[in-house]
């Protein structure tokens, strides 16, 4: 695939912590079926919710120049905790344009809200952040109608795939009950893992709360990007874009978590090594 | 402090994936009160009990590396993932003692099992590399008589402090069912995170089944070892060794995960950068 600096057929970029960012992978293949992508997934280090802003900053500039240096034409941050803390440093150190996945969540959620508080819901990093707080503030919203909170359980429950299962149902009344609670009508899922328990949010929030899953809505905004600069790709002949996969540690449960992100087999992964990591930051510090 | 090869006043270096690790030092400290010990809690890469052989061998060496830089006079690995696939490899590349925490623990478990199945839960990656098993069969137990089980819930329902909720009694009883019924009468916790939920699992498994503490054995096994090369430190007079820490993230709920690991606050952390990780695996790949 020819990668020089204005081609159009040069893949995208999507970096997560881990494996969960295989849904937003997942969303822009089925918007843009066209496009080249490739993901990389930080699983030797992940997670980073958990972890202080300097050191998901650090890592994220080794993501982003891990994909840059394999001629990316944009970089998606699919991680809500690299986008919360890094977002303003990638696009200060890296020559191509980078989306994150807060605002286009924001967004969502206050087109979707019918006067009722909106909730959201992330990682302990994502949530103290305060970065959806601002945009949601920023979009007109009051204090009254913002109501977060850590979900610190929701991840390994995800990982080992207990989706349903009454620990689950147990987890999610105990952290989602104050929202419900205080007239929550959207939820955003500020976490790439959350919306494989769509299932059991929206069981105990409603039917009638409004889920608001990143994924989609970054999709969105990457097209509408792409579009503006030129560079779509594949939307003239039907071929289907190559999927191109890149981890720094193949997990235990590779194969299981794989297929519950991304909806099908993964085939063919290149693993990156710590040294090659090192590299890769050294050119955007 | 003089650092000096053979002075036995240099410290004793504890590494653990993060947090939990701090059970070891805590017992450590306790046995041996006038040894000086630093301990390194990678928190930047933790967890490692989800991460491959590869992946935690290299973090491993990075560890250990950074504590023989700091001059220790020997190297404690209490993170059981790491002593799984870790210690041979630190032995064969670094010239101080290296301990692990699986012997230790596999030889408390043959000297308390009184003719019933021995038990052993940890993370995916110690379960899945065998050296428990191995362990218990080299010490005359035959197949029928151990009885493994991954916990992979565990970690995180520590590090949230939900010892005693309905969420980590539930996660017990699901795990621990099966080697209940199957009559173990010794069971090792095979992670340095499960001494904290011993009153959750001992409940649940009876009080006539022995609960392992791996930490207690490894300090029992760190004070043979260095009497046996005269390195034994202030037995003589009563002054309390220095504790130092380093770990190479802070994380958000810091203070909270440290004393609940410690039994006491942490005043004073020094943090290790990514750069400087990398630099202390460069002398013993």
């Amino acid at each position: 695939m020819s990668r020089s600096k204005n081609d159009a057929a040069r893949p995208i970029g999507v970096f997560d912590s881990g494996m969960g960012g295989l849904t937003v992978l997942r969303a822009l293949h089925e918007l843009l079926p066209g496009e080249n992508i490739i993901y990389f997934g930080d699983t030797a280090r992940v997670p980073y919710g958990t972890k202080g802003e300097k050191t998901v900053r650090a890592f994220a500039s080794q993501d982003a120049g891990l994909l840059v240096d394999l001629g990316v034409k944009m970089v998606v941050v699919a991680c809500n905790t690299a986008s919360a803390f890094a977002l303003e440093h990638l696009r200060e150190t890296i020559d191509v344009p980078v989306l994150g996945v807060i605002n286009p969540g924001v967004r969502t959620a206050l087109a979707e809200t019918r006067g009722g508080a909106v909730g959201v819901i992330g990682t302990s990093g994502t949530i103290r952040s305060g970065r959806y707080q601002e945009g949601l503030k920023g979009g007109g919203l009051g204090p009254d109608r913002i109501l977060v909170q850590e979900c610190p359980l929701f991840v390994p429950l995800v990982e080992e795939g207990m989706m349903g299962h009454a620990m689950t149902v147990m987890a999610v009344e105990e952290y989602l009950r104050p929202l419900r609670d205080a007239g929550v009508d959207t939820l955003i899922l500020g976490c790439t893992h959350y919306p494989a328990m769509k299932e059991d949010i929206g069981r105990f929030m409603g039917p009638e709360v409004n889920l608001v899953d990143s994924a989609d809505a970054l999709a969105a905004a990457a097209q509408d990007r792409l579009g503006e600069l030129g560079l779509l790709h594949g939307g003239d002949d039907r071929r289907e874009g190559e999927l191109e996969f890149y981890l720094s540690d193949i997990p235990w449960k590779f194969q299981e978590i794989g297929a519950r992100f991304l909806g099908k087999p993964i085939h063919e992964v290149n693993t990156v090594g710590l040294d090659e990591m090192e590299e890769a930051g050294d050119h955007n510090d």
